[in-house]
């Protein structure tokens, strides 16, 4: 093992702060591990961009996280890791993992009754890349796709436990529910943190699967088949270090929210300098 | 009058659609009139964003619209009016006129208990500039400012008329009822289209100003004192042109949905090039 090498960083991306429920599993699960998180608050959302735009800005931010040395890169967006991550991966030696993948394979191997829905944001359900991976493991399963624009500011405003994200998820969720899917893949970084009513409204019969726990674990199987996992160092300092391309304070509030640690300094940088 | 220059089109900007709500009252109120929009769709929302990266993406659309040989120019945006228009028209000699402004001065005119409401995204409830703007007028008149963030999405879903529009509308606005505001600004370019949502909420006693009508007002009293007002031409090609940084289809299919004209092509542009 190159030691030197095992302790960089984890390089996480983001379009802005949903990624961090992502970092969040990645803290939780592979603690040993430092991460570099970018979020680029000045042009997200990415659901809603093209792919040719996705590549663009998925380059300029590997370019920047290779300038803070990280030994892996996590591409926490659904939008960038289903546009974009096969062609930088090429482009690149760094090892790469997007959330699609893993989140796919869970799904394949979870459902029963071969019925899976997939929720995300436009770009995602549009560009189709959960229902190819899964299919591609199990040709014979049907899946189900549903944009669900409104979640993302939903959650932002932080109606998290709410009559109205209630009437919005049963509106948005009725037609998976008609469908009978047994397995339902939470395709947007953010919607882990309307887990809950979700879950009410779908019922205790369908199993929500969580692409950022999911990315968390193909991380640690990457980092250990690599031998790249950071056995642990003795520095004091503190293994998390946030950048994003705007709003650094408003990132910061966002993030204390929803990570277990106080996030400390963020850091603006011009990402497209990079 | 230079009639050459007179002929000249208009250049009006936005993040995205909403500025075709500003376009459409031009095209209403202005018909002899040219324009060329542009939507910034590969960076939108600018509602989100700060200064200094709004100031950045409005001199590039105004490098790009020069290009274009405009007359003047139409910040068709709330944000980018409140934080970029005194600064850039500063640096160039063409005529340039924003959204808030005619807003506010309408407003001040029309509020007869002197309580205005102003609603709109995050970045222009922020910067306090109708508030600021108004209070310049009228020193006296109390503003209320609320922040509505889910009401865009609302509109691109396409729930215009819906009962959870009303609901999310009820909540934003009670605080403006509670206050007894008599005028309440619309104070993001999507907002007139949820106009019937907003006055059914607020009641008839109340006046809704749509700044979009009154920067057309305020824009043909402009052309009227330079001498730059279009005479009307021979010329029978479109006096419409379209301009996006990303997804020109999805842009195309949305402005055909309120605009009175087909939009015809609508053509994508690399704006960080400009």
């Amino acid at each position: 093992m190159n030691r030197e090498l095992a302790e960089a960083p984890i390089g996480v991306f983001d379009s802005g702060v949903g990624g961090l429920t992502v970092a969040r599993e990645i803290m939780r699960n592979l603690p040993a591990e430092h991460i570099v998180y970018f979020g680029d608050t000045a042009r997200l959302p990415y659901g809603s961009k093209s792919r040719e735009t996705i590549l663009m800005f998925s380059r300029q931010i590997i370019r920047f996280l290779k300038t803070q040395q990280v030994k892996a890169i996590v591409a926490a967006c659904n939008t960038a890791s289903a546009f974009a991550l096969d062609e930088i991966s090429k482009e690149s030696d760094l090892p790469m993992i997007g959330v699609v993948k893993p989140g796919a394979q869970v799904a394949a191997q979870t459902t029963v009754n071969g019925r899976i829905g997939v929720i995300g944001t436009e770009g995602t359900v549009g560009s189709h890349f959960y229902r190819e991976f899964i299919q591609d493991i199990a040709p014979a399963i049907t899946v189900i796709e549903k944009a669900c624009p409104l979640f993302v500011p939903l959650v932002e405003e932080r109606w998290i436990h709410d009559t109205i994200t209630h009437q919005v998820a049963e509106r948005y969720l009725s037609e998976l529910k008609e469908q009978q899917v047994d397995t339902l893949v939470l395709g947007c970084t953010h919607y882990p943190l309307l887990r809950s009513v979700i879950g009410e409204v779908m019922g205790e019969s369908v199993t929500l699967v969580n692409p950022a726990y999911e990315t968390a674990q193909e991380l640690k199987r990457m980092l250990k088949a690599k031998d790249l996992a950071n056995p642990g160092s003795d520095e004091k300092e503190f293994p998390y270090r946030f950048f994003v391309s705007d709003l650094a304070e408003k990132f910061k509030v966002f993030a204390n929210s929803i990570l277990p640690y106080d996030v400390g300094m963020t850091q603006k940088i011009d990402i497209e300098e990079y």
